[in-house]
């Protein structure tokens, strides 16, 4: 993996990039779609590509171990020859999965002990066997093995905590060395700063991160229940020391607002499941604002969802159909919100890069970030 | 609406034909996909079109009158500007769905009330403004008000509801025919033949139907629970009464094993909702035979779901992954078994065509109907 710094925003600590994978580039800053049991929820793949332009998506190494399991993936030759995907895919390393959903899971040095939510199995997830997992899944991008603090979060605790993600991530890196991927493409790891809400740990994690020297970091435990303003403060400080020549990957973050003002604070990769989840409910973000399309108001509307954005269905459906389609609980309602949702996604970090290359990015941010909040 | 009577079977009384609507032709036997609110469930409309190449859809009387209601759809200008599908639609007459459905319903010479099973209002349902609400919804085809009758279903009772579908009949007509399409393209009244499983009735009721002189007729209240073989011998004694030259609609039917024996006895269009009920549940049909995706013989199996099927779910997707999704309850389980089954339907009634044009269809027939019933 490569990445190749292009263009900086004069205005902020935006920045543009390229990230070249065996799969293929990723034009910095993205957003890549939540695709947890291999499937992002209710879009096709060739929908993904054709119509929301998706250029990195996300696995996820809990579910997939659970199921389908890693000698079918392994045997079916990788995520990618499994589902069908073969642009990037980026796996996060199970860890907060086996803490918000696993049953009696218990955390010691060695690793994590847990059930699994769909059968009761148990199961043992170390530093090392999450390497192996990821290999074998085939991520183009493999995440270490942390833990993720909570929010709210004693001091002590996420000091011990992180000190322990540290231990895990040394033990991850050597063990990630020595093995190789399966598949005949190359594998990256990146490193996950942890610290929760807590400066002095965050100016701490950032340096152990950064001295591993991998090549991109990510920076984890925000979005988890946060005020914003501490969400930003943490990740401007944790920004300020990870290398400026390595991709940033904020975790699970987050509103359309939150995106444009991470990536104003210098993070390249953002995730969160907020647009496919929030969709199947009936919350449409678009760029005149933020829609519940289940709202009275909709039902005579026979605008485009979005007459921005140029894809299929923000061009062949209306407002008030895709409303009668959420309230009749139609299937059909999860995939046009899905598919419009993700769509406005790539197309506001599309638009974010195109600024930040015309050096336009601040004011145009600043505008964006009221008309994406508003509730319409 | 017109019909042309294009070519025979020597060995059957199967045979082909065109069938002339304002929203384009329909090719003969068809199967027609089931859109109860105004969806066929799981499938975008481009998909109905380029993958499955439905030709004509249904949409439900009862559903679309209860929501969105008949005020948003005459605002949109009709079901299809409202849903985007351009082709002919058919819709039932919500008979069947306020029996089967509705609570508190009451059948009366006048009419049928009923309480939505949405949120408990009161409705009436009358000949006369069934064909209003039709006219409404704007189907290029639409059904007459008629009672079906339940199997087992005692002579008497069958007896008199067949008279009362025929009174009821005369009254959609005389109101049909004075009133006019409300979006600017024509609309054709279909009749329903009944008389549950006895012979002499439906002798009547096909002699009553024929006797109107309607552009296509259709045969209702099989398929309920009957044996196969009563169906089939029901059909086939209606087909020998209706008139040759005008289109033969068999209703909620069925199995592809149904399918093709009944259009072996002269039925030129069919709708069921198996194809997408099952495939949500993991039921596939395909050419080689009957598909329980669930079961653990297919988790490792990477092949096409149906080689012989030119659409893009049967090419991209292999029957390992479709295992994983419906098992894990993704929502592209439930997309993907949808448009397969449905483009297996509609292969399946194209090949019918082609075999009829060739004089070949019943020895292809009889070779399918074992194929297409075996459990693989």
């Amino acid at each position: 993996m490569n990445f190749k710094l292009e263009s900086k925003d004069p205005g902020s600590k935006a920045r543009t990039g390229t990230i070249t994978t065996d799969h293929g580039d990723i034009k910095t800053p993205i957003f890549m779609p939540v695709g947890t049991a291999g499937s992002v929820k209710a879009v096709h793949q060739r929908e993904l590509k054709e119509d929301i332009k998706a250029q990195i998506i996300l696995g996820n190494t809990y579910h997939l171990y659970l199921r389908p399991g890693l000698d079918i993936l392994e045997e079916a030759g990788g995520l990618h020859k499994f589902n069908g995907w073969d642009r990037p895919i980026l796996t996060d390393s199970g860890g907060y999965q086996v803490y918000s959903l696993a049953d009696t899971r218990k955390i010691k040095e060695e690793g994590v002990t847990f059930q699994s939510h769909i059968d009761g199995s148990r199961h043992m997830f170390s530093p090392e066997a999450v390497m192996d997992i990821q290999r074998t899944i085939g991520a183009d991008i493999i995440m270490a093995f942390d833990e993720c603090t909570p929010y709210p979060c004693e001091y002590d605790y996420a000091e011990k905590s992180m000190h322990m993600t540290h231990r895990w991530l040394k033990r991850c890196c050597e063990h990630f060395d020595k093995t190789e991927g399966k598949y005949g493409y190359s594998q990256t790891l990146f490193p996950i700063v942890q610290g929760s809400v807590y400066k002095d740990l965050r100016t701490q994690s950032a340096e152990a991160i950064a001295s591993f020297e991998r090549d991109g970091n990510a920076i984890g435990g925000l979005s988890v229940g946060e005020p914003a303003e501490m969400m930003y403060e943490m990740t401007d400080h944790v920004c300020n020391i990870l290398p400026l020549d390595k991709p940033r990957y904020l975790m699970g973050v987050g509103t359309p607002a939150n995106i444009l003002e991470c990536i104003a604070l210098g993070i390249d990769m953002f995730d969160c499941v907020m647009p496919t989840r929030n969709a199947r409910n009936g919350m449409l973000f678009t760029s005149e604002g933020i829609i519940n399309i289940k709202n009275k108001k909709w039902d005579r509307d026979f605008s485009p969802i979005d007459p921005v954005l140029p894809g299929y269905v923000d061009n062949f459906y209306s407002k008030a159909y895709l409303r009668h389609l959420i309230m009749s609980k139609e299937i059909l309602g999860a995939q046009i919100a899905s598919i419009h949702n993700l769509s406005f996604y790539l197309w506001l970090v599309g638009e974010a890069r195109t600024q930040i290359e015309a050096g336009t990015f601040s004011q145009w941010k600043n505008k964006m970030v009221s008309k994406v909040s508003q509730r319409l």
